[in-house]
């Protein structure tokens, strides 16, 4: 760096300025930096500098799917919170696999990132535990962790899910049907349970029949929710487990012939714009991944305290798909 | 990694399966390995191994927005073609922000990436040749690089536009607005320049009323679109420049008292459940992302041919909203 701005006839904040892209800098002055480090092949390495503070100052972000829309709002919020901090973001799919979890996680402590944020597809984290002992700060997001005691950051599925069956129910509905996402995630089975609790609540029995849980697959969705929507007793309303099984059950509710209830767990865009309106149980995904890069931040920055759990609500947002009255 | 398989009475290759996630190790022999490995403070360090081959099997995704669905699909296909080559990805967004672009594409090759795939927020991408010199494989998506000869994947504006409006026009549009997003874009001048064409090659004049660039804040969108709406002589037709003022133009819409015919570029999920249902110009994320990968990966294979530029298909969707005719 002192080659180059010898070469290059300015100082060594000059030649700091234009390698890491900052503003400040006139353009001739920058043409002649850049073109000194052509000239003597320098690059920037931030591998030095990390390795001697003993961080890398990289975050890794495990999820279920980068593509899923839910998924978007909390990556960003992670990836703002690590820019505070002068961090970049690993960011991987488990595609709900814990094999796959584990592989990626652990290929992420193998770079050495300095904490993870991981939205658990498995349900046993203790291969994390010679990494936690070494010091990588652990966030736990939208699902606890499994048979490990760490930093989580959960939705509030049961009290959101019993919210939405009890506004079914006070709109004068009894056959409520639940299709939800895989049966080993606990978002899952949270909201089933918050289902259950509020039909028991009202004193309405739940045949085995009216809850169906699987993969997110539209073609396994679409076949629940026909055999629901099927036979003598048809369901009059639909809770759906998920952004994805919403998005399905309102496709098929939209070419169906009788008007069916529907609320939905997790927003959707333009749900607002659906005859009828999409009536959904709403969780915040960007505060969600803002509060987990605090948690781990705050880690980070010497926190030794006893794991915290910090569960975030949802809310009802009644817009006419909830609201509809049962068929007769 | 021997002392671990020693003390746990196992081959250095249970070791190795443990330590990397992989399965086939019985639950007994897991467990014993688990602890000889927390006994003895072992983990995998993987920068040893990435840098003895000269390589860290990293991939760096500079995008403008994480949180924006578009990108979704484009990340995870990026994600999943690393993943095919052992590699992962840090992935980042530039806020459509030239100085925030070239901080992280810098902060990127300083950890030394071996390749990059960057949605370009920048027009001058020469910061870039002493990292391309020094081997950065770098395939811009999406939208060409600024004053750089490199590998570029890119999507057929120019005739999606062009049809997007000429669609219009066959439905006896004669008022076509054209909301895009900000002028130093590529894909906003692109469209723009589309949208002209179709216009001129059916004889018709574009007022300079009719077209409005800018961000994407709904709240610029709305108040473009409500100034087009207005008026003795409102447009009667709509062509949107991307997917997130297509958003804001179905809102707007929904509520206003004229039908007015809509087109947007990029697909939007429930788009097709709208009334009307949403008529776009699609393109494929996924692909864009898949081919940007290739691209990348044959580079770092030894591909030194001249950099290629990949232009892939958009297909109008009709559903419904751009088929509406002009109100009298």
């Amino acid at each position: 760096m002192k080659d180059v701005a010898h070469r290059a006839g300015v100082g060594l904040k000059t030649v700091s300025r234009v390698v890491n892209g900052e503003p400040g800098v006139l353009p001739d002055t920058e043409q002649r930096v850049r073109e000194a480090i052509t000239a003597l092949g320098f690059r920037r390495n931030d591998s030095a500098r990390t390795l001697r503070k003993g961080r890398t100052a990289t975050v890794g972000l495990v999820l279920e799917d980068l593509a899923d829309p839910f998924y978007g709002p909390l990556s960003r919020a992670v990836e703002e919170a690590a820019r505070g901090h002068g961090a970049l973001l690993l960011a991987g799919s488990s595609d709900e696999d814990p094999v796959r979890e584990q592989e990626l996680t652990l290929a992420l402590c193998a770079r050495r990132v300095d904490g993870l944020v991981i939205v658990p597809a498995s349900d046993d984290h203790r291969y994390l535990e010679p990494e936690i002992a070494a010091g990588v700060a652990t966030v736990f997001v939208d699902r606890p962790a499994g048979l490990l005691d760490a930093d989580t950051v959960l939705t509030d599925n049961l009290a959101g899910a019993k919210e939405a069956t009890a506004h079914l129910i006070a709109h004068g509905h009894r056959r409520i049907g639940f299709v939800g996402d895989q049966p080993q995630i606990h978002t899952t089975t949270e909201r089933l349970r918050g289902y259950r609790e509020a039909m028991a609540a009202a004193d309405l029995p739940v045949r085995a029949e009216w809850t169906a849980l699987g993969t997110t697959d539209p073609g396994r969705v679409e076949h629940a929710l026909r055999a629901m929507l099927a036979g003598p007793d048809p369901v009059t309303a639909l809770f759906t487990g998920n952004n994805r099984v919403t998005a399905t059950a309102a496709r098929l509710l939209a070419g169906h012939p009788r008007p069916t209830a529907l609320v939905g767990f997790d927003d959707l865009e333009l749900g607002e714009l659906l005859d009828p309106p999409l009536t959904v149980v709403a969780q915040d995904a960007a505060l969600l991944g803002r509060t987990a890069a605090e948690l781990l931040f705050n880690r980070l920055a010497g926190g030794a305290a006893a794991p915290r759990r910090v569960v975030l609500p949802a809310g009802l947002i009644p817009r006419g798909s909830g609201e509809l009255p049962p068929h007769s």
